[in-house]
């Protein structure tokens, strides 16, 4: 098959790849009817993390081609979708709602899904199959709903979105954008998205965003402050990674706040004594995407949300350089990749 | 009236000092009938903090002598406990429970209730009546509700202590032990307390601890993971403020788990990396006292617990500089200082 390696920063090609074959009777195979390009895997690809030959893809959705002796809750020929940590969805830890950190998970990232094929481990807890083959103009929402949609929502959540508050976010890259989403579906009075670009203000505005602020850092906090009669937004979303982005949110959550934290920290230092006086509520880390991933595929399938929006460029497999280079430069929020 | 100075590190004395006046027409003038010695206090008597001839102590209790014009909920006469920040409990803050970030809130300690008369500004938010004068053998505990008791307190709510839950305690100072009474209050299963004192760890399990643990740092997580099947306690309380503690309790926690953090933090640093791999919820800073004040005086008042144990040490107010000694040697856990 044929599948993106990254031989190291900014060297991403598409090559020849053993075909995936079932390891575990848990295992099942799927054939992507998809993929797509995240915004971490620009980590590596920038040189902040590395890389060296790394089979990359987290993300994916496609139709089951074989299943392990011992799977039982999907079966050959069903379309499904799944998240970036695989989970047996049984343990302690998944049944308490943290799948991305169940006993027995496996990251997909290694296994690689930028690819025709990915053999998927723990398939029962892992793959939710959708209702029957989708539509085609479904398929982007569908495979937003395996990150970033789950992603940005696992933020709302973690930062408390609901009735009668108000939510800022930080970051207006894909997992900002459906965290505005997120906000707005929870029931969110008011969203305040951090952005300086028109195109995203434009799609945080589509959903649902009501202010949006330009400015960062303490001028940023400021903003929030001034829109929020002096006391900072209830809930705040933090989709970038950075100690600027982590700092804004904390500092413009009021006390007894939520901040809800999803960018992959690099270099964040948060200081106990800032983060005392702060007096917010601090959630985050590896979305457990599979968590909400049924109610997300039904609020898709209903057509209730269309959280596909946020794939900008869509670009065949072979292609996947250039969706890398977009990416990196900002002249793309998000890259689907089709096979 | 005589009060305690804390002139620098190390030197605490007691002096005559102006007696306090109403100065705004919310504020009332207590006689207190105890104070006491907070490990706050610590920091600025080791060199920790800055410290120049400052005022001290901001745990109080006592009658009120004299009251301003616009105070409507307590008179002459009344016994009363306050919290270290005063709070006018009717701001959105405050009605949000986080009286301790009350929008008009003045902090105790720079008025210094160590001393035998204090001024207590917003007398109507932060003061609460108890249902008549306490026996004597109350004051111990109903002056651990101003502070120590109500900080556990909100630790162990911070953390979700509760039913089923394992409850970890990081600091077995008094805070420590408080929030060991708290969680067992609360409901929690399963109390393990960090501590490598016989008395303290004696006093923790008559509070309600169930395991003691002598290790620390990367020891005490692997013992606390060894206690709790590999996964954690579900919730942790940090009652320490250093940089060990907290990563001991974020350690102890496991992933979607809560750690409750009141340890006034001096140097802590938290490495967002690692707090996003750990999935833990971290909540914490200056305890909204207030918010639980009524509920402990009628615990205490009722009998129902008994938090006054914690202080091991009672001297007369004159002997002040004697009590801080003791703190800091550990030879006491906490002082009461009688007038």
């Amino acid at each position: 098959m044929r599948g993106v390696v990254m031989h190291g920063p900014g060297d991403v090609r598409v090559e020849d790849r053993a075909d995936p074959t079932i390891l575990d009777p848990t295992d099942a195979i799927i054939r992507l009817a998809a993929t797509c390009i995240c915004g971490s895997d620009l980590w590596p690809y920038r040189g902040a993390e590395p890389v060296d030959h790394q089979v990359m893809g987290h993300e994916y959705l496609g139709v089951v081609t074989e299943v392990g002796s011992e799977v039982r809750n999907v079966e050959t020929g069903q379309f499904v979708v799944g998240s970036f940590w695989t989970s047996d969805n049984t343990c302690e830890i998944c049944r308490s709602g943290y799948q991305a950190y169940c006993v027995h998970r496996t990251l997909m990232g290694t296994i690689g899904t930028q690819s025709e094929l990915a053999r998927v481990p723990l398939a029962d807890g892992t793959l939710v199959a959708t209702p029957g083959q989708p539509d085609d103009d479904l398929v982007p929402s569908l495979m937003a709903a395996s990150d970033v949609l789950g992603t940005g929502w696992f933020a709302a959540v973690a930062a408390e979105a609901g009735p009668g508050k108000t939510v800022a976010v930080v970051g207006d890259g894909a997992v900002g954008l459906m965290a505005v989403l997120a906000a707005r579906q929870l029931g969110a009075e008011r969203i305040i998205a951090f952005s300086r670009h028109a195109d995203r203000q434009a799609l945080a505005r589509e959903y649902g965003a009501t202010d949006i602020v330009e400015e960062r850092a303490d001028e940023g906090v400021a903003r929030v402050k001034e829109l929020t009669g002096g006391l900072g937004a209830h809930s705040t979303i933090e989709a970038v990674g950075t100690q600027q982005a982590m700092m804004q949110a904390i500092g413009s959550t009021r006390p007894g706040g939520h901040v809800g934290f999803v960018g992959v920290s690099h270099g964040v230092s948060i200081p106990g004594g800032a983060l005392f006086m702060a007096g917010v509520h601090l959630h985050g880390g590896p979305a457990p995407v599979r968590r909400f991933l049924p109610d997300l595929v039904r609020l898709i399938w209903d057509r209730e949300i269309d959280p596909g929006k946020v794939f900008d460029l869509t670009l065949p497999l072979e292609q996947a350089a250039e969706g890398y280079r977009a990416m990196d430069e900002r002249a793309a929020i998000k890259v689907l990749l089709t096979l």
